[in-house]
């Protein structure tokens, strides 16, 4: 399996950078780890206008970084989307491998959010939380949360 | 106001000391943190009475740090919880505070989870998402969101 993040964004505190390292050598035993940083762009201008042209142009970077493998798949995201259990995220990505799925890209925002017209492409909206976290603390859970869910796939004792 | 959290386990990689320690200062601006460790036990013999009893023992030592200031609130993190937006949090804490409320224990528990006995006690459960996460990764998750609650309240900006 390709995971291949797409994030919004660099990871600037050395903390983020060490856990997320820590979590992708892990993640690195079960699947091919792509991590492709799109910048952040600033908000120029009054809100709304300034958030949607600054949603915009971040979707549209993110756009062109998602040609990916045919029978790829696409997950935003997205604080109203799906909330799952770990159970049911492996879950769903067992039975997305069984039907042949080869790449699965996972998209985080920046500190605005994503595009409304990428969330609307996107094979699966899934929330982290109804809490809004910053997107450097997004990636370390979304690997943390990857590798869990192929211990869980695996049938191994997850290792803290 | 003081914040107070309880928690079962300690911060083994360096990446969570730090960004634990990075968020606690953040927080020191705006309130008293006080951080308490409470040991993790082994499970011994067989689930679920294994179970049981590492989650009553554990809960034990965590009612033994709870004794509070008069009219001090205790949340407690659990997975199947009140899931909240950071809004409706920061306004919960504000009109605690507007009550009176001098100090809120915040506990978040081991890998198994917390004692049903706590959860009982707690004047709040609070779920932060409905996927499982190392108690490491919950302490960072939690020092974040209060900062961030804070951060809303005083209503400033809120820098990553």
């Amino acid at each position: 399996m390709i995971i291949k993040i797409v994030a919004v964004g660099k990871l600037r505190e050395r903390f983020w950078q060490e856990g997320v390292a820590d979590y992708a050598r892990r993640l690195g035993a079960y699947a091919r780890l792509e991590v492709i940083e799109v910048p952040e762009t600033r908000v120029e201008g009054e809100a709304p206008a300034g958030v949607e042209r600054v949603l915009a142009r971040e979707g549209d970077a993110i756009r062109r970084k998602l040609r990916s493998r045919e029978g790829g798949l696409v997950v935003a995201l997205d604080r109203q989307g799906k909330a799952m259990a770990s159970l049911d995220l492996a879950a769903w990505m067992e039975q997305k491998t069984l039907e042949g799925v080869k790449e699965i890209t996972w998209i985080i925002g920046g500190p605005l959010g994503l595009d409304p017209a990428l969330l609307e492409q996107a094979d699966l909206l899934l929330s982290f939380s109804s809490l809004t976290f910053p997107h450097q603390m997004m990636r370390l859970m979304l690997l943390e949360q990857l590798y869990r869910c192929f211990k869980i796939m695996k049938n191994e004792p997850y290792h803290h």
